[in-house]
């Protein structure tokens, strides 16, 4: 039995590329290790069909990691599986406001979400950072208004999941960026999540430091 | 548009029932929460199909919650994701250990996977505790030894993610749980993964602390 950690991403990659070459689906290279770190995140295989790229998107997100770009996210959940060890070997950092007392004191007096709050906050103390979104469809709303308000993050992830408002957040998002020209990722439809953000955020990582192996896994 | 928490939640759970019904699903009762859960952390109606309960299983859990059992799960994420407000509520708490430096060294010692070393030290620490793994299939084998030697937790969660060892680990629990009468909720097949055993551990807990929307979501 595979038990090293290395030896299970290895066999788990080449059965996905495998599975992917029988159902007929030819990935982009460019676009391939961001959509394959997806399915093995969920072994769910709609992931092939549903993420839309802007053009360039993955290049320009290795670049801005390569600088040393910051990750902000909208979930604790997110935050804790963005790879530590890639990250600093980049110099970059990951953050995420949800929980913060000041961010939760802001949205009340705004009438607003925790997670909308949390993108102003990330708008104008970490502008140039590649902010993903597994969780709230306010905050890619709040991204929107922002891009249209001249904010150009390094890129946008728009995964979040569910059943209200999460379709039309995605679809409008990748509209605005693709309108301004700021790079994006997005799940179409109702899937994705904390674990497909972090997935995103990881194969990005993993590509910009180019490490093979990173993640600990039993 | 609807944006406050508690109302997204609501109307998600019922589009999520409303779907169930229209594919002619009828969920047991005593499961339904959990497997409504795992498909509103997914937008994966496979979680309608793929979840198995050994008998009682979600009313063992209840209970031990509601005696204030501390849960151990394998991934950070979904530590991340466990309702925090809720367990406070029951008195428990949830632990990871894969990131503590004793269980590396202890891995390393043993030429064993961290997870395996994180669930022997769950084993000797926190014998009656909700076991949650969400990722490795070696921390399942290693729950599975423990059990045939006299280990009694509260529940087994095992919803490891994944294309090797993952299926066979999953089989191999539920078999073992039902054998010995340890009480295990099993998502069959390759799917898994952090959020859903952070989906499973919080609608347990939701049901034991009888809390209807806790979780903030923007």
């Amino acid at each position: 039995m595979k038990t090293l950690p290395a030896e299970i991403e290895r066999g788990s990659m080449a059965i996905i590329a495998a599975e992917l070459r029988e159902r007929g689906i030819m990935l982009p290279p460019e676009n391939a290790a961001v959509v394959m770190r997806c399915i093995h995140a969920s072994a769910d295989f709609d992931y092939a069909e549903n993420l839309r790229f802007t053009p360039g998107a993955v290049e320009a997100a290795v670049e801005a990691l390569r600088r040393g770009a910051e990750i902000v996210t909208d979930t604790n959940m997110a935050l804790a599986g963005i790879s530590r060890p890639g990250l600093g070997k980049l110099g970059g950092a990951a953050y995420c406001f949800m929980a913060d007392e000041e961010i939760a004191r802001a949205a009340k007096e705004r009438g607003t979400t925790r997670a909308a709050a949390a993108m102003d906050h990330a708008a104008a103390h970490h502008p140039g950072a590649i902010l993903a979104v597994g969780n709230a469809p306010t905050a890619l709303f709040r991204i929107v208004e922002k891009i249209g308000a001249g904010l150009r993050p390094a890129l946008v992830i728009g995964v979040p999941v569910g059943f209200v408002n999460v379709v039309e957040s995605k679809e409008r998002i990748l509209a605005v960026c693709t309108e301004y020209g700021v790079p994006a990722i997005v799940a179409l439809g109702r899937k994705g999540g904390s674990s497909i953000a972090a997935a995103i955020c990881n194969a990005l990582i993993y590509t910009a430091a180019e490490m093979l192996d990173p993640k600990e896994r039993g």
